[in-house]
């Protein structure tokens, strides 16, 4: 169960329904977001009086949850909740697509793939500064210098920035270097004292799937980040481990219906990293688009073909610019915009 | 290698490259196709002299193919090989959206539902008159019966048909119905005596993907069927065995475009068997069209909640209806007609 | 539910507990077995009442079982089912070791195989005459050719034979040559026309498991052919499909408890097709014997190196002799004999 | 490429032979074990001249490693390497089995399970202190003070423990409490900060793989840690996720005699939480060490109905010793003791 209270109820309003539930035997979990508080019950709440609840100052909506995530379950939050970043918006009636290249290499590459971006009517940058590489011996990224030259790059474009935090103690560089979103990992699905330090910010995440984590498991990790206080979470579908090997991993494009269906938070998809070649990203894109997600997460280098890592998945400009007119038609077809 | 012959070139012919072939060593293989004829040489290919088989009367071409499935590569035949039926293409410009129950339950439901097909704008049939059921106890269909009630409906809306065939001993019933497209199911699509049978006729098969087949697995299948001179083969992708539980089959929507790129014949979506529930469809079908399929496969009963089989998974016909709206704005974004 | 009946109860007996069921209102299904006789009762079997159906004659007990799968199930018979097969038992306190080659070439390479089986200490013997190969254009196997060399190489050594049966056309043949067990591949786990024939005789059968079914599923297949009389089915793992490629597919042995639990047929394990490299092959069926499988199908061949298929897979007559000598040990270790 | 180095070659012969392969075009990385020092050449390796190498002081062998694992891999170190725990060898000729409860609930609780786990045999003993919980709102576990209460009581009994760090901050913990062997858990087997940090330390780490990785990708994480310098590397196979729902996870037992030919460090297995059930724990434990695994990891609970998670997999201190004298016999069979 789920009181849900407005997000300017003062902390002495929050405290009073805590210590209502507490009499009533039940754990409570505060999880003050920016635009709801959300208090948890936890424990038996059969024999709740939903009533006396309902009744108490602050309180907005009292809500019986059956599942086991709580936040970011529809049930708990009928509309579409749209995530707010730097003014463009998630979620919403536009589908976004985030473009830019797997990693930061150098100045000239990111002040490049930003004009590119923007070029192609996109309103988010991607690019990662540090990578999660399976070999201890491949490029591991440029680190706090990679988020620097990013932000020279976007910065004079415009274009908020998505960025991938894999260490806990990197929290604070990417607070200092502003970054827009902060996206968790596909390894890092379930870091659960990871999830728990973004969950204690109010930047926007994007949390991609895990490599085999089933969507019960995945909307468990956001109701971790939940939990903490931080609703601003985005969904990124991006491809699950299967037995086929003509590509890298079989796009789930079911999960997105599924994930409108079982949260209120946006669904995003990563075409690139799914496929793994860049031929097949049009495809991907248009179907992640037809089945209704929110936006993209898509690799595009100035010069593909000398990108640092996973060369043969960007686009090119070019291409992004071809792709974006491409779905723009498909965005129309189902009544959004792009 | 193949050579590839003229469709009317005589027999002398054939035998005459055939003879050739082999004494340069070479195993072969006779396909006699509708649309060509595909003499394909097995063993070391390094020291045959092209030229001379190209120089040999009927020869069209002789291609070297590297992969494994010759007759149906790409490499082998550059243009896409549209499947005709009853007048009704498939792989062509046209979408088509083949729709009907899962099984042939009474003469009032196909009417009914042969009616709601027509009036949705689709252009095939389907439906089951021998269902492969899990379990011995469940209702297996009504059989030759169900082919009759079945042709007795679909003709009165000029409508050609597609059915399951699972045993080798009812092709014959299958012919003398004139079952306009065979369909091998997941569980057959290496049941390779049923393969070489439906090779040695001319009816176009449709070949769904086995429930954990990997591409390549499935384009060896539809070899075994073009191997014996039938070409008229369409690729069904209807979701893979995975470990997510809140839907019944991934589906694989990025094995369309690498189908595409493989194989010259038509890839159409079967999203009801792989999804599981009537409300994923949509989005399925919708992804499907965008990514590139050449048609759907779609459940559609008359009363759903009344379907003897698969109940939860059928679409009523007034959201077929509004399916087919929408699937036709997506095929115009990516300029097909449906 | 199920009315298991005395294996030697007369038709007559038999109907009348049909007409008794039937006039409560059920469906039934005659499965008459070598050792009982069971009729299932399909229905809304709540209101019945056991003591009536206990009462009539013929009748040994009556059985409320909650699966799905209601013959095999360990439910409907408490003790371990033994298949015989001609004289050998498999099921019972001793492991057996059905040892040959993959396919079977020539008959010499078959009585050399048969000397090193027997040599070995095995007493079982397998050999392929029809091959299911995922390439129309590879070595299909001798057909029924190759049944005459396997019987007359085994039967110079004593020696029940096992051989895979494809086609539902080729069962008078494999009649005819008295093949001792047939073996259903993997490929044909869920061939349900084929699974229904090898129901409708006594031979006993090695059922494979499908590729990536589910153990449930596999059961129900088991029920396909038990359903309709034949209840000397062996289960037998060999391998599922994942996306691990370091081997062939992932032996599950996690399914040999779970599967003694469900049934209580034989289940023996293949562990030659599961790990695909005859270096496996050792450490595999010793966990397989020390995880409680009732045998082993293991690929031997006289000259491994010349093996017309699967070559890298198959043990030479030595490595069978090593291999025996330690699952001794194991089979010891557990309160068995080899 | 790499050169092995006498574990106490000096800081100046380690830096000549880092001077020449830099002079020779290549990048290098120093692994200081405690048994040797590895200096891992990376670049064209082709024009090296191993000679000029190997004569340097100090070195011991040079090495080309194919494997992109160089470090972990087989190749590098022809024989087994032992971990030595506080006297316990892991890897030796000795199975080591490490029993415990999931979590460390009590000082009651440990102390009685403590004297399970010496009264049974073993020679280490497992406790969570941090637990990696799906959801936010179950027990994460005791924290720093669970290892408190679990030194307290292994210490009475001398044995050495084994605790899961999931979070980098929590390293120095671990070292304080004097945590023998530090276990990197399943989620966590592509956090690569945390394979660094304990790649700088020298406690033995065992190294669970992930949910659904593969071989290849699990060598590289230990690469992680051993290229860090710490050596002392136990790799544990705890099950992989597959489609099956029988059981948690699919013991991957073929994983066992892959990795002791891919590596030459210890491989264990967790029975345990593969299952997910106290019954299949015998038999999978049987079958890991006849495979060949070096020790198991096994959940142990003085009272396994009370126990705060995952009550159904543990073992009761009963049922430890009998599965304790059935793996005697096991190891014997093949050469080993327990």
């Amino acid at each position: 169960m789920i009181i849900v209270m407005k997000h300017d109820a003062s902390g002495a309003l929050v405290d009073a329904v805590k210590e209502k539930l507490i009499a009533m035997d039940m754990r409570t979990n505060i999880s003050r977001g920016t635009n709801r508080i959300v208090v948890g019950a936890i424990g038996d709440v059969q024999y709740v009086d939903i009533k006396v609840l309902e009744a108490l100052p602050g309180v907005e909506s009292v809500v019986r949850v059956a599942k086991p995530h709580k936040i970011v379950a529809r049930e708990s939050h009928s509309g579409d909740t749209i995530v707010n970043v730097g003014g463009v918006e998630i979620g919403g009636n536009t589908v976004q697509v985030i473009a830019g290249p797997c990693s930061v290499e150098t100045q000239e590459q990111m002040d490049s793939a930003a004009q590119a971006v923007v070029a192609a009517g996109c309103r988010l940058m991607r690019g990662g500064a540090f990578k999660p590489r399976t070999s201890p011996y491949s490029f591991q990224g440029l680190g706090v210098e990679g988020l620097e030259l990013f932000q020279n790059a976007a910065r004079k474009q415009g274009l908020p920035i998505v960025s991938e935090l894999m260490d806990v103690r990197m929290l604070d560089a990417f607070l200092e270097h502003k970054v827009d979103v902060i996206q968790i990992g596909t390894r890092n699905m379930q870091n659960f004292d990871l999830l728990k330090e973004v969950g204690g910010i109010q930047t926007p995440v994007i949390l991609k799937r895990g490599m085999s984590a089933t969507i019960a498991e995945w909307l468990m990790s956001a109701e971790y980040i939940a939990a903490r206080g931080n609703h601003n979470i985005i969904f990124c579908e991006r491809g699950v481990r299967s037995f086929e090997t003509a590509y890298r991993n079989v796009l789930d494009v079911t999960a997105i219906p599924v994930l409108k269906r079982e949260t209120h938070l946006p669904v995003i998809v990563d075409p690139s990293h799914a496929g793994g070649k860049a031929w097949m990203v049009p495809a991907l894109s248009r179907a992640a688009v037809a089945a209704g997600a929110d936006g993209l997460l898509v690799e595009m280098h100035p010069t593909p073909a000398e990108a640092w890592c996973d060369a043969d998945q960007a686009l090119s400009p070019d291409e992004l610019n071809d792709l974006m007119a491409e779905l723009k038609g498909i965005a129309q077809v189902i009544g959004r915009t792009l």
